[in-house]
């Protein structure tokens, strides 16, 4: 469509590109921005072109940093004899807020997907290996999603891991909390009963 | 939250305060973005930077060009005697797209809402009576939106405007094509009902 602006059209496009955008939202976007102040324009334009720039992955868990190392990786405080493993540095957020863990972290940046192409090569996995080797962990915690994927990739770490000695878990499956039987899926109930815990 | 990262906390909150996007949505597509190819994040970084600098309001009718006037206002084989009057840039693509328009345009950039604290001098409404002033005009589309912010905004323009000797119209009300009665509002259906036509 002819936005009569170049700039204007190149923006929606872009916007457009992004995951859950499409051209009517991105029309919107771009057109509250165009009304909006200019120091918030200015500001988020600049900040998304700097972003790459000064945002890291934590060269000992790959989760993100602006330094070398992340703060859970630097802070002496943490159990450094648990490992979690997650997809990806958002599953790090929502595991710190719950409060519940304590160990250290370790970020894969996605999941063995063999259809599109995702083999161990592509994924933080080598360096997870070493981190094991060096002898101080204890546990692996798996905390990858429960899909196809997630699972596959839960076993595959499973396979390098426990030559080591080191004991690998996973996430408990079961229903969600506050859920009822009602809305959950077979598969879930189906895992549900298959775990069933004594009261 | 601590995202680990000063600029991507920022820019988290920054695209939290766009129109439609919560923090989860804003999480998301600074995690996207971080992800994503080098280019394209500057690459949509430096248009939203430089959107307000490039993108100008057309001199005559205020649609968005990068130019003095806008494309429609220069083309030649529109019709000069017919304005239509819009609420915002958006309405003129979305006119324009039904290809059954020739006139030109007038965007207001808002619409009169004493509760927000917008009245005519906030809107672009002088320039419309210079427009009618100088005497080509012969209609006064009004094509706000069916709202009553909208009805008063037209009122408000027949009322300016028809001392000049012009004709002020404003966009027929009724059931929308392809709809049902079922699942219209008691509003439209009065509204379709007091103005049926003969058929």
């Amino acid at each position: 469509m002819d936005y009569g602006s170049e700039t204007l059209s190149d923006l929606i496009r872009s916007l457009a590109r992004l995951p859950g955008i499409g051209t009517k939202t991105a029309q919107r976007l771009a057109l509250h921005l165009l009304k909006a102040d200019d120091e918030e324009a200015e500001k988020l334009g600049n900040l998304i072109a700097s972003l790459r720039e000064k945002v890291r992955f934590c060269k000992a868990c790959g989760s993100i940093t602006e330094k070398e190392e992340c703060a859970i990786c630097m802070d002496p405080s943490r159990n450094r004899e648990i490992i979690c493993v997650v997809e990806g540095p958002q599953d790090v957020l929502l595991l710190e807020k719950t409060r519940h863990y304590k160990g250290l972290y370790h970020v894969l940046h996605g999941v063995l997907s063999p259809i599109d192409g995702i083999g161990p090569e592509n994924l933080n996995l080598a360096a997870l290996e070493q981190r094991v080797k060096s002898g101080e962990i204890k546990e692996v915690i798996v905390a990858t999603n429960p899909t196809v994927e997630g699972d596959t990739t839960a076993l595959y770490i499973a396979k390098t891991i426990e030559p080591y000695g080191c004991t690998v878990t996973r996430l408990a499956r079961g229903l969600p909390m506050g859920g009822s039987l009602e809305f959950a899926d077979d598969m879930t109930i189906a895992s549900a009963l298959e775990r069933r815990e004594k009261i």
